[in-house]
């Protein structure tokens, strides 16, 4: 359970829903000292209430009548969302999404840290994509014990993913960002965000073609 | 507003449900014949209340006492999310994300067909990926219009990705699954799945590190 300053519990929708804000005051930062809370919520298309709800977990950041300050706010959410210290992380699966994410620089920019890549492939273990090596998936969970690496991407088929993420949870692995097509069963105290490309187009076909029939 | 068989109106959190039931549909079929929704629940990590009425929007699939008829099920979910009928769609911004959902198979396997490529640099042009042509963003509107295509990933930077969605929309597309990452200001009746990667990625690490202060 994490709490708030207050020790209130956070609920988990409002934990994911930060990186959102954090992505705002980025944008907004730029052009504006000061915002309120109505027009940060006309922009996210949000109530002020929610806006206000969902910032008071973290502390009082706001002045009433006065807005909130972006700099300020930007900073305590970069505190928060720990930022600016990198989190390490590596990919598991050099498929197409594997290979795409290792390239794909917004991590850096978000403060995480490419440390190494697995596959099964014999023929790709020690090629290296952008500077960062493949090794065999057989070291995978000496190498996440060795180096602390915080999270895990799981890129693999969904017939190996859970047996994968067995082997990360053994080795102390602390997060897992879900590619494969599954919901992961896995023991022990491991935080995992699915990203399910396909349900959501499935979900985005499915709403589509209901209009239609309109 | 989407509607169920008695015409109670589906909110969309239950829609974005359906293709996870599907695939565990899809996955259970060859193992048994019926299924409870106690146990359906036990497997999704959900209640059997919920379960029972996620599937009564869409009519009564189950009988009291006997379970659930997994393939009859199947069947009707796969009708709901129509597909067996190819959603047509295409992919904008040929980056690393971009490219990687071109290879990706499963939409396919899913019942969506990939029409076309487009990106904005003149050495891509005209370069096919799995036989699919990359072509010129200018030419996106009317390729849209002409095709009649359903979907469209929007796969470019943030800085650009207002103005494809809303050349997207203008040229009549129904749905938009946005990688790109910011929220869409899109006018017309158009839906959006987003896909935040590092949202996402971000939210892990803040729950990971939150833990560890504990």
């Amino acid at each position: 359970m994490i709490r708030g300053k207050d020790g209130t519990p956070i609920p988990k929708v409002v934990i994911e829903r930060l990186p959102r804000y954090y992505r705002y005051f980025d944008w907004l930062e730029d052009q504006v000292e000061k915002i309120s809370s109505k027009k940060l919520s006309e922009l996210m298309g949000s109530s002020a209430s929610q806006v206000r709800l969902d910032l008071s977990y973290f502390g009082d950041f706001g002045q009433q009548g006065y807005g909130y300050n972006i700099k300020k706010l930007k900073a305590e959410l970069a505190g928060i969302l720990k930022i600016h210290s990198p989190t390490k992380f590596i990919i598991v699966g050099m498929g197409n999404i594997g290979r795409a994410l290792t390239r794909y620089n917004a991590f850096a920019d978000a403060g995480f840290k490419l440390e190494g890549l697995f596959d099964v492939k014999p023929i790709l273990i020690g090629e290296k994509i952008n500077g960062i090596t493949i090794y065999d998936v057989s070291e995978l969970g000496p190498y996440v014990k060795k180096h602390d690496i915080d999270i895990a991407i799981v890129a693999v088929p969904k017939e190996v993913a859970n047996e994968v993420a067995n082997t990360l949870a053994a080795s102390g692995i602390k997060g897992i960002l879900n590619f494969a097509p599954l919901d992961l069963e896995v023991s022990g105290d491991i935080s995992i965000e699915n990203i399910h490309i396909i349900d959501k187009a499935l979900a985005l076909s499915f709403m589509i073609r209901e209009k239609q029939q309109r």
